[in-house]
């Protein structure tokens, strides 16, 4: 199907682009996070790691679920130190990678009796550095904790494994009619457990939802090493609180999610996609009105960028490609649809120009100039990047403001510092990525726009992350979208849940299995855009 | 639109029936709850109302928004004592009904700093006793707190007041083009405050998922007075723990719930009803799975029936009027979709026998059939209700099993103590509902379902209550659907949360503000069903 054909796609350009940018950096030269941070300290109440811890994790698991340092193997450890953006590295000296909840029940408990700090990991694909250790916290992979359970065909309920990959579930459920509710560019490396465990978004979560709505249920090991058994396949279930909401977005702090029971959607028989161009933020927002109003159910993506990423991808991604879309509009917009039934038909009356996609291979060019944007932010600079949740009324204006901001300032334009300030995102969901390009990452382009951004966010009510989490990068700024009343009752469900660990500790408040998102990674180095019909003037496509 | 005329209707049959019910049992007989369950024990924990307490909640409220019982005004109060199914009265002389969140915490802060209980009120139409008092809380009802705060038509965005009334929030979405992502048979005269606190679920659960999905955010005055402001209009916001899921589904124990911000959809423009006759359950099974693949994304409910339940409808709810569907069958099921397009197709090739609705009315009526069951259960006797989460699978298996049950020891058949074994509900979402008609509630009755109907569904790993909420009726039974590990952790967060109160507390634990469920009490007394068209053999019916 169409949605398959997505799927193989974003894998193939993830890989590449994964390889390229891991040859650009080696992870043996990423600068330890603590080095960096100076102001981050070690909690003195965890203990270091001992040789009789050493041996207790070695009679729980096999040589081959162990990576003890021992100064020989440094190499072996640095995947598990190092973020997927090589931005952040810890000093862990031992990574478990059990294959079953029981032994990690185990040895959570056992940390949680000495005291040892531990961070749990996913896929490690994350954007904010919560999926890698600050000090020398022992890491917990759930890299082989990999099996599918159980699927109903009846209901569409899986339960699998928390390490299970987003893809692999995917193709699987794709072989039986269905589909993971939820789609990443990182799909081909993040787990389940981790886009949980992050409250992960995507491009799907207009149609399908928040994953506080499609997990039905989860097996948790809490720090204290109980294995909660919470994996319901029931749809409804009112007998009492509904713990599992706790752990979804907890960013690993409460426990270690180790299964998932979650309610998938039939895969749709048709997906079509239209891109159109328009004169003003004002007509995006018109024609977002207008497609909820007569796509309503099988509107499955509403994208948007400005012309500035249109010119970004244009200029860095494929160079000497003909364009299917002029850059002469300021906004684009593209809209997926998707469905049991191949005819549906809409009119967008706003738009100045579009095209619609004519078979497969249109529809993956055409999203492949909106997921090309972040790759080409990052082959023209180093890229200040924000997730945002802005009200859809005042959410362009960010991009205006902060580009105005950095003009004032003197650093912005042509042969300056920043070259350029870009906005795209889901329009539907109301998060917007700005993304500033400068020459070099510097404090100058840093204290302008932090914490500007934030405050801006904050006095719009909006969410300075949308779908990325806090994890290390944001974890002080919880404060710009949260009050402290709202702040103060985590800290009692920390305390509740985890009492021997204060929230504010630094060495295991981040640890966060994690995601990466659609719109920032996804990308392709093979991007061979045709040339698409261009509809002049008013148009009524076909989508 | 057609919706909206199914809203009117339901409105309607709400109100006639309510006031038959009403009229069958005048509130001032039913027996206090204290004296019935006399296992209930008031916590002496809590203090006795005093002049001074009445003084302060007078200094807080004007005298219209205070019912004080004096001895002359019992009838005032019996309303708020006794609960919408006359099962529960309370003995409660003091009931506040406060315009402002404001004031609630006042209130609430005054309580708890006395130790005076009190039970959160909303619509009070609820079926586990969990909105009425048992002994002499103070009850705090939401009957005032009414407004609707925002909307916004770009996002769909709805913040108001708890006290909403559905039907009130529905039709003023209509206006906009909008509908509320819930449709309850109570939707007269249920808050939105009590659907969030006690996760409401109804018909278009199937279609727009739970309120955990759809909820963007609650105010929610806490048991020390606090108001937590976390009234969000953000489809995205991963800062943090998610607090408010806590609130959803808790049923009154945690909070106040005083205001709700939800995610609205657009109302479809088109509805399509047929019902359709089937020779086993496993071709329920089979239309069901082909239902989901060919309709996907526009189906927005489907019900089903056994035959006995039609029988019901036919001999208590209509008489007279000639009826669209033969009872020579042994299942039906109702099939509704609704989208944006007029010409969806559909091929449901197991069934055996239906009828497709050709206009509003038809439509109506043919949801009066699967609606009418509750009500003919009821005209037929005393009706045992269980509302049961169960694998889709095994379904069906509970109405045979306690049929056959009934049977073996010799009560059930004509004539006999009990008559009737039916069964119903949303296939779709997995909730069956069991009833069983009875001449008369009898310990014999009693003693045979329960607790067998509760073990049969820990069996097989089902849920005592889909949708209903725990309340008193079940507050002792949740440990049927959850693990003592489980109950631990509400427990821990209860103590985080309301330290004053512990959990097992029968005082404060079963306040819930409340809901009622559309199966189980939407009906119409002015059911005029026409002759609609029968088509015979196999079919291929326009949806």
């Amino acid at each position: 199907s169409n949605i398959q054909q997505r799927s193989y796609a974003s894998l193939e350009n993830e890989t590449a682009k994964t390889a390229e940018i891991h040859k650009k950096v080696p992870s043996n030269v990423v600068s330890y996070t603590a080095d960096i941070y100076t102001h981050l300290k070690r909690n003195p109440n965890f203990k270091e790691l001992s040789p009789d811890d050493i041996k207790f994790f070695q009679s729980i698991l096999s040589p081959s679920e162990l990576i003890v340092g021992n100064g020989n193997n440094q190499d072996d450890l640095i995947p598990y130190n190092t973020d997927w953006m090589k931005k952040y590295r810890g000093k862990s000296k031992l990574v478990a990678k059990p294959k079953t909840t029981a032994q990690i029940s185990k040895l959570v408990k056992y940390c949680n009796e000495k005291k040892l700090a531990i961070v749990p990991q996913g896929g490690n694909t994350g954007l904010v550095g919560g999926s890698v250790p600050v000090f020398d916290e022992i890491v917990i992979s759930t890299n082989n904790l990999n099996k599918i359970r159980k699927f109903d065909p009846l209901s569409g309920t899986l339960v699998c494994d928390s390490g299970c990959i987003l893809e692999v579930l995917d193709n699987y459920l794709a072989e039986q009619g269905y589909m993971v509710p939820l789609d990443l560019g990182a799909k081909g490396s993040c787990h389940i457990g981790g886009n949980v465990a992050t409250n992960a978004g995507g491009i799907r979560l207009l149609r399908y939802g928040s994953l506080h709505g499609t997990v039905l249920g989860l097996e948790v090991v809490l720090p204290d090493g109980t294995i909660l058994d919470n994996l319901s396949t029931l749809r409804k279930d009112n007998t009492g609180y509904d713990i599992k909401h706790l752990f979804i977005g907890s960013e690993g702090t409460l426990g270690i999610i180790t299964g998932v029971s979650i309610l998938t959607p039939k895969r749709p028989k048709s997906v079509n996609v239209a891109v159109f161009c328009l004169n003003s933020f004002q007509k995006v927002q018109e024609a977002f009105i207008i497609s909820k109003g007569e796509l309503s159910e099988i509107l499955s993506a509403f994208e948007f960028w400005d012309v500035n990423a249109l010119k970004l991808v244009k200029d860095h991604l494929v160079q000497g490609a003909s364009f299917p879309l002029e850059d002469k509009y300021p906004f684009y917009i593209l809209v997926e649809t998707s469905g049991s039934n191949k005819d549906h038909n809409d009119e967008v009356g706003v738009v100045e120009n579009g095209v619609v996609a004519q078979d497969n291979t249109q529809i993956r060019n055409l999203w492949s100039i909106r997921e090309g944007i972040p790759e080409a932010g990052s082959k023209a600079g180093s890229v200040y990047k924000y997730d945002l949740s802005i009200p859809v009324p005042v959410f362009y204006n960010i991009i205006e403001d902060m580009g105005n901001r950095l003009k004032d300032a003197g650093i912005f334009g042509k042969d300056k510092l920043v070259t350029d300030v870009v906005g795209y995102g889901h329009i539907g969901d109301g998060n917007i990525h700005l993304n500033i390009v400068a020459k070099s990452y510097s404090p100058e382009v840093a204290k302008l726009t932090e914490p500007y951004v934030y405050e801006w966010t904050e006095k719009h009510k909006g969410s300075i992350s949308a779908e990325h989490g806090l994890g290390l990068m944001k974890a002080d700024c919880i404060g710009y979208s949260k009050s402290q009343k709202m702040i103060n009752m985590m800290k009692q469900i920390k305390q509740s849940i985890d009492p021997n660990v204060s929230i504010g500790s630094k060495t295991i408040q981040t640890p966060a299995i994690e995601k990466r998102v659609a719109d920032t990674y996804i990308g392709t180095t093979k991007c061979i855009v045709k040339r698409f019909p261009v509809i002049t003037g008013p148009i009524i496509p076909v989508l």
